[in-house]
């Protein structure tokens, strides 16, 4: 079998990167291959727990990629023959190629240092839908349930198996919830948002052991303490997945990652990384970072897509600004760029703009929710480092503003008077723009 | 009485300068004078009549200026002596000022030329709370109630009185409603929404004459055709309210509004005008256009505030994007920057990019929607010169993305490729993105 361009790996990334690279080169053929029958919606799988209850919800269209007039093949690539240009499939056998773009994604952390960690009914979440169908089974049958790691997967699947009536407790080493992400007061929001529904938090704790026979039945904390719990969830992030460049000989950084530049391309000139499975550099430092989010993947993905068999534009990859959103219960919570934490870390001197008002105007409008806003800027140039959010639903989109924002390098003072479009049951007052408003609230203190 | 700003009128605009002035020069004395005992929220009068049903629920506080130290009269300003730097004010007599802004707004338009306008229950949508709570009155009562003018007050009037079980029809003289600020296609949406709720659209119609004998009891339209109204709503835009301006000497332009210069100065060196009552530039053409949005007015009124005492930034006001949003029973509609119709008037060579997808991942999630995005691009330098959005209430902070967007010159490759944050509740996916997919099928154009 012969194609223009491989993709090895089906979800976000290489989909993106297909469909990038198929739009800008109409006329080659390109090919995504991938092991499992259905892709499910990576950030849609804490969701099928509480919410869809089916996993068949969850699944991204083939047609995406079949519409657009590109080749799928499900099948696993078992290693890659650089010198020749194909790659050997299980049942397809070889499969050449102009151009490889390896979307092999990640795969969850295993606390193999946690004994009890292979005990009956301690699941990490991987993005295999019949592995999840029987996650889904066992935690349907559960009361007690644990989760280990209280990033945005411990969160997101802590709310949904509650809603599900269940006993949940999050356990977490560092001292705050999504502290990644957001500076302590935010995080402190989502952890009384998530104690009001029942959830037991416990931060600044270790597991030292799961315990029973077959099945897990406790979790041992560091205090002596120990927790019921029929299944426990294993939400300590993930790695990526590079079994099958290593074996080629394409060359990891110090984290695992497959090391790429600005254009994605790996040290052999026609092998592309993107997504989870790739080098990640911050935007701000340039320092490699494992920040392994959907909107650096496709960031990267269509990066790939556009330049895989000529450089169309300079200096692409800028590095991961850390775009993010979720929500939790009745509040969303989103954040990019750098925490104030982070930006004091490395060193920036930094003025911050803070400000809360109702996302809708007047705030006696049905379904009127408060919205508070941070924003971090460097002192000596004005510019925006980063962003924290919580408010109603259409904080989702409002980090996007400061995303493009923080891409575009501007200024306290343009985002001060940048003019928005406000409507009362869309938006906040024009009078108390959030993002407007904490932008002064900055400049009147640089 | 004397004081260091004086801002002469208390809607968004007044505020907002009032509040800017303050945070920025924090020993001035800034004080507001208005007329009204409180104000309206503006954008929220059309949301008195059907769903807040109270226009006391329809009120900006006063705590908003009070809180911050600014002083607050309500008077009515009778005249401004440019000489002597002071104002002549109903009850409180003079007030001398170091500068004074000109927050004065707009009126409705009243089309004298239509025999019968002066009948009773004709109304125009004035900031009037008295006024409006009489308006209200008189539409609960009605059954037949006829809207002239589809622009954003007639339509959105035209929802919330029909949400009340009344019998509504819209006039527009165009022949789309909604024409200033979306294509055809924009416009349809819109239309064929408000029908399905069973509003009466008359597009390419002109009234000839109001009838009743001291009520207005029909609407006569050129085609001879009569329809009852019990009520009639003047929604035929606005028209800058200068009048004091003008009996001052302070320069108007040559459609009655107020000239300024970029940082919103008149041509008497300490008087600044800002919101409705101020000249608009178009931020791509530097023509004079009579847009009159809350968007433009708080982004003048900040520059204003910021700059009154001393020029702290170059170039600041860069005109109007006309950046807008509402919401039309259960979808957004959103737009900023120049229509297709409008750049290609203008003489730009534009390439389109659009899209649709579902506006949550997956799609099978409770309450998604579908949303379409269109955006245009200028041809030559790939930057984005206007955008128009349908879709859910996320629509109404998409549109800003690019708002921003357009102000800082962002082209298809950079809105292509920009890292956004998504989430299953909250976004589309990372993988159709509306702004980054729209912006490749630019791409794949030019």
């Amino acid at each position: 079998m012969e194609t223009d361009v491989l993709v090895i790996g089906g979800s976000a990334g290489g989909i993106l990167a297909a469909l990038s690279a198929k739009k800008t080169y109409k006329d080659k053929k390109v090919t995504v291959v991938r092991m499992g029958e259905r892709v499910m919606v990576p950030c849609g799988i804490p969701y099928i727990f509480g919410t869809l209850k089916d996993t068949s919800k969850n699944v991204i269209p083939d047609a995406m990629l079949t519409n657009a007039g590109i080749d799928l093949i499900i099948d696993e690539v078992l290693s890659i023959d650089r010198e020749n240009k194909k790659v050997n499939a299980k049942k397809s056998g070889e499969i050449s190629y102009k151009k490889l773009i390896l979307a092999t994604g990640s795969l969850p952390i295993v606390p193999t240092f946690i004994p009890g960690h292979d005990l009956e009914n301690v699941f990490t979440i991987k993005k295999d839908e019949e592995y999840l169908k029987f996650v889904q089974q066992k935690i349907n049958e559960a009361q007690d349930v644990v989760v280990i790691g209280g990033g945005f997967i411990g969160v997101e699947m802590a709310e949904q198996v509650q809603l599900l009536g269940k006993n949940v407790t999050i356990i977490e080493v560092a001292d705050k919830l999504l502290w990644q992400a957001f500076d302590p007061e935010y995080s402190d929001m989502a952890e009384a948002t998530l104690k009001e529904h029942g959830i037991t938090i416990k931060t600044n704790t270790k597991v030292t052991k799961l315990i029973g026979d077959t099945k897990v039945k406790e979790v041992e904390l560091h205090t002596g303490e120990r927790i019921k719990a029929d299944v426990v969830i294993l939400a300590m992030g993930v790695k990526p997945n590079t079994k099958l460049a290593e074996a080629a000989g394409i060359k990891l950084n110090e984290r695992g990652a497959i090391t790429v530049d600005e254009y994605m391309r790996t040290n052999d000139p026609d092998i592309f990384a993107v997504g989870d499975c790739a080098e990640k550099k911050c935007f701000f430092t340039r320092k490699n970072v494992p920040i392994l989010l959907a909107s650096t993947a496709a960031n990267e993905a269509k990066i790939a897509g556009v330049n895989v068999f000529q450089l169309r534009l300079v200096r692409e990859n800028k590095g991961t600004i850390s775009a993010f959103s979720t929500k939790i219960y009745n509040t969303a919570f989103a954040a990019a760029g750098l925490t104030e934490t982070q930006a004091k870390a490395e060193g920036f001197d930094i003025v911050i703009g803070e400000f809360s008002t109702m996302d809708k105007h007047p705030g006696t409008l049905p379904n009127a929710k408060s919205v508070k806003i941070k924003l971090i800027f460097s002192r000596y140039s004005g510019v925006i480092l980063g962003a924290q959010i919580a408010g109603g639903e259409n904080v989702g989109e409002m980090i996007n503003i400061l995303s493009l924002a923080i891409q575009k390098g501007t200024t306290a003072s343009e985002l001060n008077t940048f003019q928005v479009a406000t409507h009362p049951l869309l938006t906040s007052s024009p009078v108390s723009y959030p993002i407007n408003s904490a932008a002064l609230d900055a400049m009147s203190k640089i």
